[in-house]
């Protein structure tokens, strides 16, 4: 970390700082220049709040050079993470399609999108059976009978299930599920993030609307420094001015991230795009980033379930989705889909 | 609520789409254009899910003309909402000042600085027991030792106190509390919203880091449909690109939210701004917008105390905001704060 | 347009609304609610602002039915333009590689990376001469002498030569250029777009940093209504909040413009990006779009010519990269590039 | 500037590096860490491309120390910048309110509407003859007959006029005009910036739609750089996520412009919110920025004169306006508007 401090300042401010920054274990090079001076830090300064530095009288900037997460970083993990879900790994070159309903209706409902979605080539089965909502007077999900559902469907077809938790206090409820969603809204739920950092369960975290890389990261840190290392990464979408989708896909995370660490990263077209239309267009671009997996929406009837239906594919589309993902995998020299 | 079909609609998805609407009490106003049909809903349709909607293949677009939110809007409660806090009323003209350090970090400390805040002209004090911190590595505050040193300052000072809940299960710890702080990162956490929802405690709602105006009234909705009417609602800054500042203050929100809705409406400039030297020029301004109150960081040393420093103001600055606050207050014909 | 009114509305503001819509040739079918009274304009309501509308007074909201672009929209022209360029056609099925240097350096240099881009399967040349950049003290390309080089490097290799005009002043110097480029930092410059509706030359018009997929259109439009319907349209990055990559690549646009309309789209992944690393994956990525063509930055010795390293490719990368764009291509039954 | 190698970066490359920001008249520094070696460049660092080095492949990350901009900064020019204008002062401590119509509609209309702006308080006068607008098909502007019309509307009230001006080809209809106006499309319209430095008349820069601090910053100085000292900054909002408004009105930029230059700041109330009903309360707030001027949007009859309506506000509500900001700047110990 770098503090380049403003002219002339106040010198017991900076003898203040000093101390602070030694008192933290960190030793300090001190460069004069003609206008400003510098200071270099030296040591493990991931526990350094930039922000708290930066904002003080006498600092001009502040400057990172080692980033703040140390367990989800690259750097000192070259090797791809893979998690094994259920005898599916993702990461590492290998890639797994996640698939299913929005939300679990009825135990029949979720079989059958379940049954369709693994004969069409996905490997997990997706569903919530707890439904973050807008609106307090939208269906919030069958809770924990929505839970019993998707394991019946699990039961049925072998498939891991992968569903979101909202609270700390759902957990018990989640004994069973292969995978825990954290939704967008959730991802700085810190105390939530703590409480999941004590499992070894696989953790699928979702990127904030507002959140940038290096939150997510951050944010995958808390999970991980509480001693859970299975984290997936997944993007989502990010809030811009631009309506014409619901968010805005950044398919660059994916080459960034998988610079920066050595975690999988998932991509949510569904969510992203927020029309169906739209969505097998995005879901085929996806693949060629050599993301990690997908989590695509499939619904038997969309245009029926209408709570269900605009991000949904059907099970047909969806069918022809997947062989396209594998199309532009096998042409980019990588192992097919559910390896 | 009014649907725009699509040119030569499928008819049979045309006809779920009516069934469905009617099976939740929506009447149905047909209109047939030259190019199009649009069908006008008349009902309560705060529960019809406008994105559902929005998406189906046989829509060409959806508009809300009614609000989504009843309980939070202005148009069915005229009358401004009153919030009484020991004594303090906020909202109907009635304009407070909530002062104190970003975390408690002595019972010394709290008491020292409620003592400044107090003479300065604040009447409700704030100080943060849990801290969401984007790091993991961060301090976070000291949790029940921090509620009982707020709880100290309450009695030697007689202020109401402020305080931020990360998570349902430290609600035991608040009973004491006189306002619950939910924070930007939680201002989506429907959980917690709800269970909010079932006090009579005033709620200290921050608007999200990306959050629209509609989604914080659509979140204050959450607690008032539970039964809890006395919320409070507080921009804080939202994400933008620009850098210069660490948020964007965006204090339209002040006669947007006015209009929208009658809850009384704080503002934040301490972490909007980010640095303490933009703070005093922006809680001023704030003022001249006629909101219902104020949300800002004092501390003793910031210097000092660097976990809290960069956007608190020393209290001499502080009793100085307060000064031309109310100046600008009385320039404009409205009561002192305080009162 | 349907026009949604207040709730008693002042009948006098009603009346002259009324009037200055029927006096713009639209016709007017009222229709009230319980509540609200909704107008819906049957005409051409292309020229009606629809910001004006929903700023008065007496109105609620507004929503456009018809898209505000005629001559860009698919509606009315379902069939994909096809441009051709010098023998190279784009749009239809038809994609072509634009590559070459940021700057025009030498005419050296503008031949070398000319022909070493040719031989990679490049099948036009792009090469700034009149340079936007932010800091006035920067280098601001070689005017004149740029675009002669170009010439000669069209000349030498029979690549078409792709360039960007600041001005309206300069058109002449664009007489022998075979694709005018447009810059995002002019893309809402309406008098160089109405002056380039004059011509029948292709223009490269490229999205504005914070614009958004109809403003783009409605750009295009501008040029397209001065009788020129040669407009290429480009994706290259808009602004968000993140800070990893300098724009965020909607990769999006590509879908949402096919739908919306009949002209090419270009992707630049370049200039999104903003660092070389990046540009490789992500010109792969948007080949899975469909997108009828990609611009890209190629120079010969980026560590060299510092003026245009970060985002160039080197030639043996990018030859790399349009052999993977191309079995992506194939993967997805398309024809190859430069067909 | 400094500059953070990556570790073990190629040692040719460092060495290009090196010679190629000597041979710019830059004095290197360098540092070795255990991981990382750190290059401080000491020198006029203005015309050094920051992007470019910063995606350079051995470059972990670069920090401007030194601001990029020098004409507008404030470290060399410690003074207020203080623009007269028609015997007008605005800077220093002096604010001045423009007023007048969006567009100039008529001789009659302009004077009319000049005369109660300057009644209420104004002492310039706004009005567009060149309309910068989304469609090819809305109304454009009168041209040099608004241009005519405004300046008999000066010689009717004495009242300076500002007007946009959309390309350079207009500049000789701009000799009596008093402040050009530069439109938030064109603010970086580099050409224009340059043409109009060569000038002498004041120059009201607006801030880009996504434009940073630091940008309108660098566009200012493309005008002062070419020998015209004389530019006003103008924030008329940015574009962000929210559409409650049109634009976030950045109030904050008022302080942090006053820090970093010492030209006069302006606000634009009008275009930022985009609803009449929010601007007197944002007009007002903006006022206790300290900000050197304001530009409003007044109509005689925003009701009839449906192409001006929606963000203009009636005389009498102007004139309140007035009174108010006037009431505002009191409180706080300034002079009055005018002055």
């Amino acid at each position: 970390m770098i503090v380049i401090l403003k002219e002339n300042p106040n010198p017991r401010q900076v003898e203040n700082l000093k101390h602070w920054l030694q008192s933290q274990g960190i030793t300090i090079h001190e460069s004069m220049g003609v206008h400003q001076t510098v200071l270099g830090l030296v040591g493990d300064t991931t526990a350094i709040d930039i922000d708290l530095i930066q904002a003080l009288d006498i600092v001009e900037d502040v400057k990172r050079i080692q980033e703040p997460y140390k367990k989800a970083n690259r750097k000192f993990h070259p090797m791809d993470t893979v998690i094994d879900v259920g005898g599916h790994k993702i990461g590492g070159g290998h890639c797994q399609i996640i698939a299913g309903p929005c939300s679990v209706e009825s135990e029949k409902q979720i079989i059958l999108v379940a049954e369709l979605c693994k004969k069409a080539g996905a490997t997990m089965l997706r569903g919530g059976a707890f439904k973050p909502r807008t609106s307090p007077y939208s269906f919030q999900g069958l809770h924990s009978q929505g839970l019993k559902f998707l394991l019946e469907a699990k039961k049925e077809t072998g498939m891991p299930i992968v569903t979101e938790i909202m609270d700390i206090s759902q957990l018990d409820l989640f004994e069973d599920v292969d995978v825990i969603q954290v939704g967008a809204r959730n991802s700085q739920n810190f105390e939530l993030l703590k409480k999941l950092g004590t499992l070894q369960k696989p953790i699928l975290l979702k990127r904030g609307m507002s959140g940038t890389i290096q939150e997510l990261l951050m944010s995958a840190e808390y999970i991980m420094a509480g001693g859970n290392p299975n984290v997936i990464l997944c993007e989502r979408g990010i809030r811009t001015f631009e309506t014409a989708t619901r968010n805005t896909l950044d398919l660059s995370a994916v080459p960034v991230l998988h610079q920066l660490t050595h975690l999988p990263v998932v991509i949510d077209p569904s969510h992203a795009l927020g029309y169906s239309k739209y969505v097998p267009s995005m879901a085929v671009t996806a693949a060629a980033t050599g993301c990690d997996g997908f989590e695509i929406e499939v619904h038997n009837d969309p245009a029926h379930a209408l709570c269900d239906g605009p991000q949904a594919l059907l099970p047909e589309v969806f069918a022809d989705v997947v062989k396209k993902i594998n199309a532009v995998r096998a042409a980019l020299g990588w192992e097919p889909t559910g390896k």
